[in-house]
């Protein structure tokens, strides 16, 4: 044990399925494997809608229960204002040339990023492999993941 | 200080108090302490609702601001739908025989890990130590759990 | 390499703006710079609006969404109870002797506390360094951010 595990690691938990919180972890991983940083990412709960094939492409970000999106909350629940706001979200991502959730998916994984879906979460929601993106690399506990991840800097999203 | 210190440690502050975001830092703390993972709770702002005896055993999940849960809106806010959706969620972490909350709570607290409320949140919601379930370690300041998790992994769930 | 670095630094990335979500990030980096730790804030999607001068002093917090408030979601869309909630958070802080948020700031900042801005997002939000608090030490992307916090502790607000 002379040689100390010198490798940086990013570790990062993704738990929400929203749009607004798609990005944060996809843009961190990126910009992480630009700097040669070690990039293993774990999606879990809501998280999981991320990798779903049938869902990766419909990620929604929703105003209501969210001040910071400063539409009051009797016009959040109005049908179509889920829509709206995902669609303004949308222009503004394409504006700064962000690319789409499942491309980003598939731009990180090549550059080496490893995916991993939640076994625990799969099992609730009764996913299996077939329905996850091509991109992720193996279904995993929370036991696996940690042991993966001794060392690591850890984010939760 | 020839000898590093070498145990790993998991320090996670659990600042939310819905079921969904309380399972995450519960199912985190199980498997690193089956891994013989130091771990450190420290529960503020929402968060103290999961360690409250009062609450722990009706934490809600709602599907409003929640676009994971593919709901519209407009059906969240009628009443009756948060409950709904708890008990949906309530159902699927059963199949896949998770313990409720407080129990689960125990089973961790047995397994060794160390549960903290956060001083300045108990001062905000007026709870003393007789509100908050036997699990909980001690109440400290923001400081003081900072002070115990040098060299820590840390997630802010 | 025989002297490793040894200075302990707290990494927070804030991407969240709710007056609920905005005082975790505050009190842990005056907690940790109290105890010498360095401390680097990284703003981000909706946490722009916490370094946001037009922003700062009204942020808000929603019972809609958050089943931890206890409040109906019927109740949380009839306007004015994001006021009323926000109003009686506002209370709560003021009676644990908490500053206001933008206070709250230029002390954490006066403490040492390193203040960044997220290119990314300012890009997205149209927002250029004077529509941000004095206090933001600078705008950088997120990998600027991730060299400068190479063996950080990291928490993801």
């Amino acid at each position: 044990m002379a040689e100390e595990e010198k490798t940086r690691t990013l570790a990062i938990i993704c738990s929400k399925g929203s749009l607004d919180m798609a990005y944060p972890g996809l843009v961190l991983a990126n910009a992480a494997r630009m700097l040669g940083i070690e990039v293993k990412l774990f999606f879990t709960f809501w998280g999981m809608d991320i990798i779903t094939k049938s869902k990766v492409d419909h990620l929604k970000v929703t105003p209501v229960g969210n001040p910071a999106m400063h539409m009051p909350n009797l016009v959040g629940v109005i049908p179509g204002t889920t829509d709206l706001a995902t669609a303004m979200m949308k222009k503004s991502l394409d504006k700064i040339d962000m690319p789409p959730v499942s491309e980003f998916l598939e731009m990180i994984h090549d550059a080496g990023a490893e995916i991993y879906a939640c076994r625990m979460a799969a099992d609730m929601m009764n996913l299996n492999r077939k329905d996850l993106v091509n991109e992720v690399d193996d279904i995993v506990g929370a036991m696996e993941f940690l042991e993966m991840t001794e060392g690591a800097q850890m984010l939760f999203i």
